[in-house]
């Protein structure tokens, strides 16, 4: 059994976390840990989430400077589920040891230091690490995440736009003259979990933010090798992603050559499914699965392809368990869909 | 015209006030006031709350100690949408002068001292404006409320609950030896404009809560004359309040005498709505209504009675309006019906 | 007093009509009809709305062959809330005599009669009628809606979508090489009021249909002059629209062009909220407005509007209102605004 | 490994029942019927429940009077998910041999035959069957369950309300004098996957239905041994169901014998929670366990007990699964919790 550890459980992708690696066969969730500045410091993380009662109830412990340094001797791999700055400048201590770390905020993903500090307000000290730093896309990036010390774990939007738009890319098949469209609506859960009036019951509907100025905008265009337009949505619902892009193909492109291109990417990927149906969110929240379904309009060369995952999971903590399963060679899939649940 | 001021108009109870005193005919709303700590002092109603743009585009004026003063001279009616403590710290300096106050939080509600301590937290120091203050049940004390000076204006649950018991109690149809119980489920705008991990958007799912020991319990009780179980909940909606009421009638009534009971209450009061099918919050949400249905159980003895109101609406502003409309004299649901709107 | 009628006034978009109209002041609702073969026929309509008791209490008159005829001569104004094939068929009868017909059905719509057989799946046998009707775009055809005998109300997504175009296409600032894309969202009320597994509360959750394909396209297409692509939403709300436009402008466009492009449309209209903020669904729901905001990459030349409406009101009753107002010569926003309610 | 199928799959509570079984280490799900009727035979599960793509993609078999009669020899146990009259006139047929039945109807739910015939509208014509039919309160009657050849799994509303009553009445703590009354709010869902006006979404808002007159009231009663008051609501949610139940205790009982009542339940049960908070529905939608917590004013001898379960799982499926487990002999909790599933 691996022995790992959560650093920033409390949020809605630590908790989910926790409750992924609760039931992992191969992994032990040995410690959950928070800031020492939280107010959930030595509550369990099941009077948090009254759902986890009886499922995860270790406590949350306060982390300070001391007990960080010793971290990284502690296990086999640290999930960090922490803002942006705090990866930033705690992982000089984390990394370097025995544990692999996946870190989940953005602090590692964008490899040019200048539009890091443009889009995350704070300048980048680690250059070393950023470059070290593999990007865990985990339906891509196999091989480089199967060697990894410090994984930056994709989130939630860049991993369905990516998966979407990637089979494409990688096949030739985008007319590089037309930047692809990507119209994004997520769940309130995206925004994480504390006092906002933004995320207010009341004041929550259906309403775009951060257009043509999004900090997941660069990111996408620098994994996907081009462009785009990328305009987020705040959705009326708990949990999901669906990403709507628009987008022209080269000219002469027909069906057949897009559909070879999603099977040659995903045909033996249990994790992503190639519908018969446009995505819907509610048939991926909960699930660890990304639903993609597209179509073709031949006389104009345009071509809508809709992707859906759950924000929490296949955006977040499923896909950082996902590039641990890689990394330590199990299974992909391991305890991410039911039947690997069952079946190991 | 009658010249009013809303005091802590940047809340929901305070837009909502805004609102329908806009569109009254004989009302004109002249200021909106902020305590001066509110980080909206100085912005527009309309940049809280966009769908007014074009309605109500006053200021939110910053409300100090010198303008406090000046206040009572200057309006005929001043409403306070404000916390409890500060109505009651303010009203000798607003009550007594010119303008007829119609307090909106709990602050003269309760007329027992000791209870309104122990639910409220702190002691009332002004006894004399307690007692003179006139409890705002607009359905039910027309005629102390036509010549009040200050109005203590019901808030959501006591409405929607004394309005479905009163008829009863009044009738003489109650059992007194079983308590009525009232569940009811209120919306999320009841908890008020504000950041709140408990008011947030993923955290908000149906549950009970303050359960025997909810500061309307006492409030409900004393207007009745009779104690209750109160129940409230917090549900995953918005705006309204469905109360669901269950009581045991005195050994042999029938159901003729109930009906008589509450045509006696309401069959010529355009905004209670005696229905013929169970009241629902869709139904009653945006509206200023109070619909009423009941049921009996003539071999046991038992009767639910369910009421669903506006918790903004008729359990606060909307009612508040109707207390104003009697005070001066104007048709009591002027500017809260439809028709009424349209046939001034 | 215009007398008017409803016909097929039982669907969600007859009852906002009924609502509205009940209380216009230069208008009276005198009767409502639905098809003889419906199951409302004889009820009233605050039966099938609750929140109409007091309001609007109408019967709903089934409507047969003979009384078909008459109608024409008995009122001004006749609004048809009716499917497509009803109103197409029932045409003939209805138009030519005393009332002018509101048409908010899809029949007289699209002028291109071979469009129009492939959208609807019938074709159109009334090709002078078509010829006559009026495209109700109320805020653009003030002049023609003015002079009609038969005004095709448009519905939601092309009220929506072209709202934000049109400034831009007028002005000539599109870039003709890149179709407009537009991403729309729907409450569900946009479905109609019918049992549907699709429309069920169970089954609702956010995805697209009807892409590459649906019947809005060719409309907006016609009305803008310039192809789109259109990619409606079924989303998890009960009212309004939300449209994101993505479209280039043309080399050296500026925003300061953009800005005069809807000051130009829309300076001196209450009806359309030029905002300083992205609209936001529950800013329009139960509004009869349409907001709209936008933003500008000029490095990129890529510019994202959006517009907001709700799907029964501006995107449909309200605006077959504001065309009965244009018709009959009352101030456009009468009935429309809470303002023009109050003041007339 | 069982072998298993299931009759009415298609479903929620089939398709709840088809994913757990699918995931289940001891239970082989071999086959899915549908009425031979249904439009959907013929069709994979996972095409009517996009979700299930990949998990359970099976074919929704068309059951007609031939199969029907050789299903009892094929399998170790037959789940029945259908309706109330499909599964009382198929039992015949069904029961008595090789295989177990689980019914999930409420045909074979209620003892006395007379009230049978006016809750369900049919009279009972299989009364030896009825007589053996044991019912499967899973929490309650494991003897009786372990050795049951038919057993009629208990629904929703009468799960969650006697798992927090039973306690109490069996340890004799309850006020004869005075009903329990049962106020339940449940998820749409619980009306079943079907078109219907009544469950589309912009018909759904919370309201109470069937009140003093639900088939469950006499239900609960006999199983309580004591009568109830019931009235259930429909809520805006998809699933769960909330029971606020308030008792009177009998003259003198204090807090640590309520205590002790449900600890001597279900202390060692971990499918039912005995919480520290009031039941939230989110903490418990997609879960198989029922969670409870509770409250006594001392001073009048009131109790409020609250109760939450998923209504399609603890209130159908995995109740279902739950009777399954203790009929063969498996740890009554295998594959409802995430801990059975990775620890068995």
């Amino acid at each position: 059994m691996m022995k790992t550890a959560i650093v920033g459980a409390s949020g809605y992708t630590g908790a989910e976390l926790a409750r992924l690696l609760a039931r992992h066969p191969d992994f032990e969730l040995c410690d959950l840990f928070v800031s020492s500045h939280s107010q959930d410091a030595g509550r369990k993380l099941s009077e948090l989430y009254g759902r986890l009662q009886g499922e995860v109830d270790l406590p949350l412990q306060p982390l300070n400077d001391n007990t960080l340094k010793a971290l990284s001797g502690q296990y086999d791999a640290i999930f960090l589920a922490t803002p942006h700055q705090a990866s930033h400048d705690w992982m000089p201590e984390l990394s370097g040891g025995r544990a692999v770390i996946f870190d989940l905020s953005g602090a590692f993903r964008i490899k040019d230091k200048q539009v890091f500090s443009e889009y995350y307000g704070f300048d980048h000290q680690h250059g070393e690490l950023l470059d070290q730093a593999v990007y865990g896309l985990a339906d891509w990036h196999q091989q480089g995440i199967s060697k990894a010390a410090l994984i930056a774990v994709p989130g939630c939007y860049p991993t369905a736009s990516l998966t979407a738009l990637k089979p494409l890319q990688e096949s030739g098949l985008l007319d590089a003259g037309q930047w692809p469209v990507i119209n994004a609506i997520s769940g309130v859960s995206g925004a994480g979990r504390k006092a906002s009036l933004n995320s207010s019951f009341c004041e929550v509907s259906l309403q775009p933010y951060g257009v043509l100025g999004h900090r997941h905008q660069p990111e996408i265009s620098a994994e996907l090798g081009a462009p785009v337009i990328f305009t987020p949505h705040l959705g009326n619902f708990k949990r999901g992603i669906l990403a709507t892009i628009t987008v022209k193909v080269a000219p002469g492109i027909d069906p057949e050559q897009i559909d070879q291109a999603y099977l040659r990417a995903y045909a033996d990927n249990p994790l992503v499914r190639l519908r018969q149906t446009w995505p819907k969110i509610d048939e991926v929240a909960g699930s660890c699965y990304c639903d993609v379904f597209w179509k073709l309009d031949p006389a104009s060369g345009h071509l809508v392809v809709v992707s859906a995952i759950d924000n929490l999971l296949k955006g977040a903590a499923a896909q950082a368990l996902q590039c641990a399963n890689l990394r330590f060679d199990f299974q992909p899939q391991t305890a991410l869909t039911e039947e690997s649940v069952c079946n190991h």
